[in-house]
Parts: structure tokens; sequence; C-alpha cells
């Protein structure tokens, strides 16, 4: 009956499937009030003056409100744990509007009217001034200060910087054979989930209420309440499915200033829902990075030493700030064991949209340039790559030598490697490949990754669950954790079924999270909902069984009150005898006049663990050199995830994540102009998101080795695979055609500068 | 800061009067169905055939069913709690829809369909044919036997019957000076909610969910399983605000048609609401019952033996059956000290609308034989009714000699008297109305009651409560018991904050239920709320109290951690030192990185006690004897509730019962045709309910005795207020006119008869 480890049904299959799953859009109520946002278009300078008379006189319209208007309050958007600690806050540096405009579509306005259209047109008629500056778009740039600085407080706009040396890094650098100095950059792309940041307000007695399309809801609620300034038990925020986040949805997007409208128009429910040009250009994207990397290598082909410098686009605002790049920085020094790393890393504001979390938090970017690294070092000291990755790779465990306890408890990256190359024939590969020639080159390409599971203890774990036992044996089960179409609520339900002995059918799991009921837990992010959350489900599901196998005791014959009893198959067992149906047991403690009290459990904890996981990706492409375009022939991803908890739900997350990481090396980017800093590209017919065309028959594997910290011996999988896609398709290029090309995408343009360059067309 | 005993405002004061609090129909989201019911219309007898293909035909409409097409399962409706023990499981004599006719109006198809007019239309597309039997009206002609009977599983049509004989009562009856034998009969009357009972129903997965307007929303989730014969877990029932219930909605109504529904149009929601006309006919009235008293005195006024016997005319199907008059059997044994005590009671099927519970739950009907019994002893005796209660009453504590542990823990009947005495110039008025002449007399009575508060041990109490800590310090309060209008967020709000030491703006209570969520609780009925329920949040917050505390331990100074703590104004006291304050508290146990853990508490507690309640009502009025109107001159209610949790609240809940009692004793019936069972008056223009127009200024007061078993020194309020009016009135109208009528309402068509009777018009 044990369904952990197997491809049950996804519990909101059907749901989706029939269009009856419910979305935020759907649970709008009749007489909402529309809110749309002014957006200047200018991405540097301030509103010198502002009109807003003839939108208000316009029929229809409700309310118009300003930057004048809005809290004085700054405060943090990104989805992390609050801290009591000040140093552990995240930087607040927002207001719900504001007059001095630090990107091209900063908010400046908002008018709430009866309906979207007369929003619309109301906007058109708010007049506004602009003094502008120029914009300073690159990290590298604006750390030369600019005049003004994006944010006064920080002169030299420099968010964040961090650095750290472990061993003699210029030392070994002298010491080495060969020493290799590269410069990368990784683009600003978009996560383009479907559905696009949507929230409506509304207030109950005298708190509010915002229904939003997020993967945080305690942390929305906490956030409305710094940016108003008023008691976060005020504030209760629920979020019903959601189409897809990726970590756009884990940062606080809108809901502050939808919050702060509804209290403007006496409590009426007032939406606001974002174009998917306002998504685009308003809420989040992922960093752009720049690095410099030097390596030092022996001559048989052991790392002595390696730096990383990393310039990080930040954007207008803080968001999630430094941490992306400190991410890569702290991953710098896993996988590989290398004895002299150094990292210094700077987190920068610029005046362009803004940087926050995506999928793989900061390690696409590191992984790709890492990865390429690796692969120009042994192309330098003419070795395989594969050869010389694991030449240099740990073996077995390893923990973090700065921030204890993230260690790789199991790791089997070398099991990974070892069947990604099985499965694409690497050795005959590259022998075939060597000496081609013709328009249409072939290649293959490896790159490896390694991937924190939870964020402590750089930042808080804490989750929590509830199980209510039903009269007729089932459960309903809550969650804090956030499913956000990951399949987190499928996974729970398999992982409580177990823990109770029901089958999946038997645990009603509560999709929506409430803040005003549901158990704490900061949200749907990092890979840590079936590690941490996970856990916080299986304690609770324990608690619950023991719970019930003590009311059995008062209910059963004496003979077996001090015997062990077991709960399967919803029966008590002792032994191999049935003493007592699970449905009997659960109609008595409702309804027995001599003892009865409904049996439930509630649990919050913390939760102070992390592990690492470990992946591969094996590709291999044709180049058609005449049209500059590659066609990824074949691909695969190997993961290191421990247990699978379902295969065939982690096989979607698979695809999903590979076919996001070949966009990444591929196609996507978000352009801005260099004058004005307005995005080019923010649709989804000019921004090139792979559509199914696009994408090639996605192959995977899974290396099962049983991580002791798990709640089921399982790690991180949600983000990982669309780390290490983009550096395999690089260096299968680099094996098809010699070139190394340090830039992503490696969209037709690029491929024909660099062929070109390369002489080879 | 303590609130217990204040009048603070109701928790959901603004939401309802700025409308923006949501009852079920405001919930409804867009593309719901409609459905509508076909009502016999016959009393008696069979369908025969049934045609509904031209209804099928009809554009719009989505599915037809009949009785033809229903589960088969019996099921119970009345809102009480399940037992495990069959002999205290209610009956079960219910379909969703019938073909066996019971009652002018019964349930024999439905429609569905995508608009309410094209639901209606579509009703009348169906063509049945019937067989039909003369129906019985009245229990004592049932109790001879029908042919065929109501239900073939009674062939005598009796539902039940009970009895009991304490002491010798024809040995003292005999011994009596004075023998007093009369007949009664109280009528048939409805609840008259603002809401019409709705709902609408759903499916989520493979469950179903039904929103409805009802005061037990868990017990709603179980009947719904055993209607449609699928597990209770599989059922989800939310309550949203609702606008009256009054008993009618203890009652499971038309959510298991409408649950049944929705599965037939693969899960699509289905809104079933009631017009007026059908809430008369097919929800529940409050049972017509008819009694035969007699009673024995002593020359000096002692009451030496009493025996009743009662006939409650149940209707059609079984609802809260015998229950209702078996009360009234109970209540016979309390307040008056009276050694030889004989009860027998009847409860009926006949072919009229269903019996069911409605506020007072058989002590209105009882209270007015009784009292009336009480005053005509005492004319019969020349003995002013006042000095002939006193001299029968008993003194302080007594405890039922059946129910354990029924008890007046504390007794104030005396002092209520004592006050409406006082109050309505007893003494001076009965001497002033002795010897009246003229067309216009005036006179003043009175009655008196008790009221058990819950339910215990006849039914099972039980109820929970769950409770979170805030960031802010502020909690989160959720109930099992429903908000039905009657306050009681505001009073649990009230007592949560009590307990937390915090003012009642930082409880946030969850005013809707939701059995997936909210604590078990068998919801709102009886007077049990403040006293079971309100025990359970007392308990609640206690636990959070006490977890509060101990977390406080851990963080505050060492020097303090031995000590005793204490939490109110929302800091920890050492004595008269604050030592942390809660907000402090709260937040670290959401962001500590050391040890944080939300701090939550939730319990469900059987609870196994009950206690009595007393009060009095003094109506002084004028009889127009040219108009047989009766004129209320002046009245008041005096109530032994215990301590007042929310003196205004509770006001208002005086006021509308002494409304309600006021149109028990005056106006209110509902007139059904002799010949054919039909209601006559099923609307709210020709029922006669009495309007702000018709009420006179409503008086009360407060004995406030401490009862040791309130979880605040409370017991019950919620009924109790409608019971004494009916027969104060009736006794002043004897005062008056020296007319006993021992029927009600006193409309002007029967007061003018009985006058013509006694000759005085």
């Amino acid at each position: 009956m044990k369904t952990v480890g197997q491809s049950i049904k996804r519990v909101d299959a059907y749901e989706k499937v029939t269009g009856r799953a419910k979305y935020t859009d759907d649970l709008i109520l009749n007489r909402c009030l529309f809110a749309k946002v002014l957006h200047a278009p200018i991405a540097n300078g301030i509103v010198t003056s502002i009109d807003t008379s003839e939108a208000e006189a316009l029929d229809g319209v409700v309310k118009v409100v300003t930057f004048h208007e809005v809290p004085t309050h700054t405060y943090p958007t990104p989805g992390h744990p609050w801290s009591v600690e000040q140093s552990h806050q995240d930087v607040a540096d927002r207001h719900l509007l504001t007059g001095r405009i630090r990107y091209y579509g900063d908010d400046i306005a908002t008018v709430v009217a009866e309906d979207e259209v007369t929003a619309s047109r109301a906007l058109k008629l708010i007049k506004a001034e602009y003094e502008e500056y120029p914009p300073v778009l690159h990290p590298r740039d604006a750390m030369k200060g600019s005049s003004p600085p994006v944010h006064a407080e920080n002169p030299d706009n420099i968010l964040a910087k961090s650095g750290y040396e472990i061993g003699h890094v210029e030392e070994a650098l002298l010491a080495s054979d060969i020493v290799l100095k590269e410069s990368f950059c990784t683009p600003m792309v978009q996560h383009c989930h479907i559905e696009a940041p949507i929230s409506y307000a509304y207030m109950e007695k005298d708190r509010i209420v915002v229904v939003s399309s997020t993967q945080i809801p305690h942390i929305v609620k906490r956030v409305i309440g710094q940016a108003l300034g008023i008691p976060w038990g005020k504030v209760r925020v629920i979020k019903p499915y959601i189409g897809g986040g990726f970590g756009n949805k884990q940062d606080v997007l809108y809901e502050p200033l939808n919050a702060f409208l509804t209290t403007l128009v006496g409590g009426r429910p007032v939406k606001l829902d974002l174009s998917r040009e306002e998504t685009f250009a308003n809420t989040r994207t992922r960093h752009s990075i720049e690095y410099d990397l030097t390596a030092g290598v022996s001559k048989e082909g052991k790392i002595l030493a390696k730096d990383m410098k990393a310039y990080s686009n930040q954007g207008a605002y803080a968001s999630h700030g430094h941490a992306i790049a400190a991410n890569g920085a702290t991953a710098w020094r896993h996988m590989y064991d290398v004895k002299n790393i150094r990292a210094d890393a700077y987190t920068v504001y610029t005046n362009t949209p803004v940087g926050g979390a995506m999928r793989g938090y900061g390690i696409p970017q590191f992984c790709f340039v890492s990865e390429c690294l690796m692969d120009d070092m042994a192309h330098k000291l003419s070795m395989d790559p594969l050869k010389f990755r694991e030449l240099n790779l740990y073996d077995g465990y390893f923990e973090d030598p700065v921030l204890t306890p993230i260690a790789a408890n199991t790791n089997g990256i070398r099991e990974c490697m070892r069947r990604g190359a099985d499965y694409i024939h690497w050795e005959e590969k590259r022998d075939l490949y060597k000496n081609q020639t013709g328009d249409k080159r072939r290649g293959v390409g490896m790159a490896l990754f390694s991937y924190k599971t939870g964020v402590w203890p750089i930042s808080l774990e804490i989750s929590g669950a509830r199980l209510i036992l039903n009269q007729d044996g089932s459960v309903q089960l809550q969650t804090g954790a956030a499913e956000i179409g990951q399949g987190s609520d499928t996974v729970f339900t398999q992982m409580a079924a177990d823990v109770l002995g029901l089958c999946p059918e038997d645990v009603h799991i509560q999709s929506f999270q409430d803040t005003d009921i549901t158990p704490f837990d900061t949200g749907a992010y990092a890979s840590r909902q079936t590690y941490i959350s996970g856990t916080a489900v299986k304690e609770c599901a324990e608690l619950l069984r023991e719970k019930i196998l003590s009311y059995a005791r008062t209910l059963i014959s004496e003979e077996y009150k001090d015997r062990e009893l077991k709960l399967s198959e919803k029966q008590i067992w002792c032994g191999k005898e049935s003493v007592l149906s699970l449905e009997e047991l659960a109609l008595e403690s409702y309804y027995s006049r001599s003892s009865s009290s409904a049996i439930t459990s509630d649990i919050s904890r913390q939760i102070k663990k992390n592990t690492i996981a470990f992946g591969a990706c094996f590709a291999e492409i044709e180049v058609d050199l005449k049209l500059s375009k590659i066609r990824i022939l074949d691909i695969i991803n190997v993961h290191d995830s421990g247990k699978i908890i379902n295969p065939q739900l982690a096989s979607m997350q698979v695809h999903g994540g590979m076919s996001m990481g070949i966009g990444y090396g591929l196609s996507e980017q978000m352009l801005l102009d260099e004058q004005t800093g307005r995005v080019l590209n923010g649709t989804l017919l000019d921004y090139k998101l792979p559509t199914a065309m696009d994408a090639p028959d996605l192959h995977l594997d899974f290396v099962e080795l049983e991580d002791p910290t798990g709640p089921f011996g399982n790690k991180a999988l949600g983000e990982p695979p669309a780390i290490p896609p983009a550096p395999a398709i690089r260096n299968a290029f680099l094996n098809a055609t010699g070139v190394a090309v340090n830039e992503i995408p490696l969209s037709p343009q690029r491929v024909f500068q660099e062929l070109r360059k390369a002489g080879l067309v």
C-alpha cells in the first residue's frame, strides 16, 4: 500500500484537466473594481508634476492615487523568511508608488475604476512631467557611480558585496602550469509563467484580505503589513491554485499596492492583474551577471586554484538582491575539490528591470560560467572534459567549509556522469566528431552541477502541517507549503498516506493556503517543499498516528493494551491480528458518549538541515554553419536527487526544467534599448521562449541514493533540471566548432558573430 | 482590559451594516446552474406515472431527476450529534425525492437548468399522475391508524412515545383538595428567518463541496454522506454568514439533494435556494402539540400531583421527532417542587409539513400549557398566581431526578419573579384590575420558565477551537460553533481576549466554518454556544497562554525563569515587571534562528455538563372587547442566565426572543386546509409575523448569579426569551377578562370566539 516511490496520479490532475481548478481570477466576485498602474516612460528621473484632474473626472473612475498619496514606509519584497536580527533583514527600498523613477516603467500612479476599460482610459488622462537623467544599465558602469545614484543610500550603486578566500589563491595560481582567465556574461531572462501576476483585495472588518497568485502567502502577508505600516495580523492572504511562478511569485509584487487601494475605496474588492508586457518589465527577471574567472591547473589536470569575480545586475530595486550572486559564490566551493578558492561578488543597482528569484537562484548563471571554464581548461590541457572533471570531483561526502551543515550527505555525481556519458555514447562521439569539416558539424557536450536543497543556514527554515482524522478514517491535510504546479500536494499526500497506512485517496489535501488558518510555512521556493515541508508533513502524520494508536489503546480489549500496535490498511494491528478498524476508531473519537475528542495534529517545526543534490546534462548538437543555427540532436539530464517520491511527477519537473535550460542556452534574452532602458521584446511574440516545436525529445535518468537527512531519503529536484542544459549545449558547440562562446543565448545572431570571428563563415 | 461582562460592539457589526458580510448567495461564482424542486400537489398518495420528456427537451435544461433516480439510502435530517449506538441514532425516513407523497408539497422531482427561469419553466413541463389518499392532519386522528400509514414502518403512525412517573400520581390526585383537568393546543408556526434556506454544491476532485446557510455544517457533512451512501470524508461543507436560522437550519434541508445534483452534472456548481413559500411548506415548523393536563392541589396551594399527556404533530417526516415533546416532559420535572409527577408523550406522523427544531425546542409549547395551568389553579384557589408559584417553586439548587447532571446549579427564579413583579407593579395592578367593566379591560399576567443550557446527557456535547498566535501578538480564532446572528463570534472573541490578556481587536475570529478545516463542533443549537463552545474557547485560550508562557521562559533572563509569569496587556509579567512584550515573543516564535515554532493551540473536548437557566415574563395588556384585540401596554422579561458576557448582545437576544414569543401568543399560526393539507398562508403577507409596528417597547432585566459550571459563570440565553411571553399574555387576558383561553394565538378571531362564548361580546 506504500506509494512513496510510485507514480500516483497528480491529486489535482482531474481538477486541472477539466478546468474546475480555481485560480485567482476564477474567484473574483461580481462588483469588483479594477486597478491599473501608470508606468513612467523614462528609466531615470523624477516626476516634476502630475495632474490627475481629467482622470478623476472620467465617469466610472473611483479613485486616482499618485506617489504623493502612498504611505512613506519603505519595504522589502523578496520571499525570504523575516529575521528578528536587523543584519539578516532584507533591504527595504520600495514605496508603493514613486516620484523618483529608477527604471523604464516604474510605478508612479494608479487608477481604480468600475471597469477595466475605464481604468485604462483614465491612465491616459493623467498628465505627468519629468526631469530625466541618463540611465545606467550595466553593473560595471554603475559601479563607477552615477549622478544621481539609483538609490541615494548607495552612492556607488553597490547594493552589496561579499567575498571569501580559502587557501592562498594567488600563490597557487603562480604555482600552476596553466592559468586560464575568461570573462562571461549571462542574459536577463524572464520566468514566463502562464498566469500573469494577479491579485484582488478587499476588506473584512478592519482587516485587509488579499487573494493572490503567489508562491509565498505568509510572506506576502508580512510585507503588506510592512508596506502599509499596519500590524501584520491585520492582513490575510489567500493563495488559490496558481499558474506557475518559477520564482517570480517568490517576490511580493503588486499585492501591497492592491491592499492599499482597497483601503481607499471602503474595502470594496479591487482587482489588479498585469499584462504580459507588465510582467516582463515590471515584475522580476533572472539577473544578468558578468563574471571574470581565473583558474590554475597542473599539467596533470588538477585544479590548483580558482577565482571568481561576479557583477550582478540588480536593476532598480533590491528584491532578492545579493542572495543570487552569493549563491553562486557558495556553489563555487562545492562539487570540485579545489584547495584554493576565492570569490568576490558584487550586486549593483542599475536603471533596468529588477532581478529577483528564478528557478535555480543564481546557479544557472554560475553553472554556465563554471562549467564553460571546466571545458575550456580541459580544452587547453587537451584533455577529455569528462576525464578532467573526474579528476577534480569530490568523492562521496563533503561539506561546505563555511556554512554548516550544508553537505553532500550522499553524492551521486560520478554515477550521474557515468550514466549520462553511456547514454550519449560520449567516448565514441568525442572521437567521431574530432576532425569535422563541412557546413554541418556535430558535437557532444556536458555540464555538471550541485545544488543545495533548502536555505538553512543562510535563511530560516520553518514549516508546518495539520491533519484531521475524519469520521471515515480518511484525513484532511493542510500544509503551509504552496502547490504552485510543481506537484507538492501530490507528494505530501503520498507521504502522509504512507505514514498513516492510508491510500492516497483517503488523504484530502487542502490546496489553498490562507494565512489566517494554514500552518505557517515561508512558501514554495528553493527546492525545499519535499525536503523541508515534507519533513513537517511526515512529523505531523507521525504525531497523528501516535494519537490514533494511543486512543486505540482505550478501545481495545485488555489483552492487547500493553502490546505494540501498528496502523496500516485502515486497521489497527497487534502483530498479525487486526484489533480495530480505523473507521470504527474514528467514529468513536467523534461520537463516543464516554470519551470523544476529534483527533488532529498541528505542528510547526524549525528545520535545521540542508543537503546537496547533483546532476549532469549531456547534449549532442548539430550546428548549421550557414544558418548559424544549433539543433539539439539528443539531450539527457541525470539527477541525483535522492529517493524520488513520484517518478512521473519528477520526470515532469525535469522536462520543464530542461526546456527552461534550453531556452536559456539558445534563445531567451530580454533586450533593453541602450538609450532609454526600455524593454524591447516584452511579449511572448518577441521574446523567444522555446515552444513545443523547438524542444527536442527530453531524456532523463535518476540516481536514487537515499539521503539520510531527507524525510524519505529525498533531496532537491524542483530547480536543478534548469541548471545544466545551457553549458552542456555551449560545450557541445565548442566540441562541434572549436569555438568557445562565453555569452548566451547561442541565438543565430550570436552564433553567426562568433563563427564569423572564428573565420568559419 | 477584561471585556467579559461588557457591551463591546459586535465583531461583525461593520460587515453587516455595510453589506460587506458574505452570505451564501454572495459567494456563488459565475456559470452556476440552478435547481428547482417539483412539489406534489397532494398531501397523501403515490406518483403513478411521471413523464419528464418535455422538460428535458427544453433548451437550457441540463438534467431532470425524479424519485426513480435517487439513491435508495434513507437518512435522518435532524441536527443532532450522531451516535455510535444505534438506539441513540436518529430516525432515517427520508429519500432525496419520493414517489410516496406524505404531505402537500412533498418532493418528487428536480430540474437543473442553466438559469432560474428555465428551471421554473421546466418544472411545469413535467407531467405526473397520482393516486391520492385522504390526508390525516391531526395526531390524535393519526394515532387511530390510517390506511396506508404515513410510514409503513409505523402502522399506528406513532413515531415514538415515552413516559415516566415519579411518586404516585393517582393516589396524590385522590388526596388533593382540588383537581384540575385541562386541554390545550399550540399552533404550528414557522421560524421566518430573513434568509431562506440556500445552498450551492460543486465537486472538487472526487469530493462534493456544499456551501450552505446552515447552523450545523459538520452535521450537514455527515448527513450528505449518509444520504448519498458515500464516505463522510468525501463531503466538505462551508458555512458563510447566515441570515438567521432559529432551528430551521438546525436541520439538514436540501443540502443532500443539492450535493447529489452536482454529481450528475460533472461537478458543475448547482444552486438550490428556496422561495418563502417553500420555506413555509417544505422546511420545518414548530410542532403543534396538544396537551391534556391534570393537577391536584391542597387548599393551601401546594401542588400535590401533576400529569401530562402530550400529542405532538410530527408531520410527514421524523426530523427532530420525539426530542421536542420529550423536552417538555423533562422540563415538567423542573422548577416546581412536586413530588408526584407523570408524563406521557406521543409523537405522531401526520400528512402535514414537518415539525423540527425551533428556538426553545418544545419548551414554548410546554411552558405555555404549564404556566396556564399554574394560573388556572391559582384562579381556582382564588390565590394570587405569584404567591401560588412562590409556594411551589424549588428553593435554590435542585437536580433532575432522571438525567444526571442536569441541575439548577444556581437558581435565580425567585429573584427574576420579584424584579418582574416590581417592574410591573404587580400587586397594585392585580388590585386595580379586579372588578372591571366596560369595553376596554386591562390585566397583568406572568409566566415563569426553566431551560436546560445544553443537550448533555441526552445527546453528546463536543466542541473544539483553534488559536494561532500572529507575528504582532494578535491571534486568529477558529471555532466549530457557528455564528448565526446570535453573536457567538463576539462573545468567543471576548472570552479568548480575556484569557490571553488581549483587547478584542486583537482576536481575529474566523466566522466561516469549513468542515475540512474548522475544529469539530456539532453546531449552533440548544443554547449551547456560550456555555459549551465557550468552554472549548476558554480551554483553547488557556492552552495557548500556557504555550506562550512556556516559550517566554526560554527567552527571558535567568532571574525570572523560575518565577510565576502572567500574560496581560500584550506583555509577559513577572510580578509587576514587564519582562517581555507579546509581540517580541511572537516575532521570535516565527523567526528565531535558534528556536522558532509558530505557537498554536487546537483542542477538541467532550463536555459533560449541563445547567438550568430561568426567567420570568410579566405583561400588562388592554383588551378591546369590541375589536377583540389585545394591546400590550408593558412587558418585561427577567432572565437568570448566569453571568452575562455581553449585555448589549444579550439584550438583543432577549428583544428578538420576546418578539417571537409575542407573535406566538398573539398572531402567528400556519393554517392548513383541512381537506387538502395545503398551507393556506405560507407567505409573509398572509402569515402574521409581528412587525416593528406591532411590537410594544420591550423591557428586560438580568439576574446575574454566576453559574459554577459555565466557563465564565454563564448559562443559556439564546432560546429562553421566546418562551414566556405567550403564557404571560394569556394569563394577563385571564386577569383582564376572567376568560381562560387554552389555545394560541390569541388572534382577534379567537379572542372574539372566546369572548362570545363567555358572553362578554
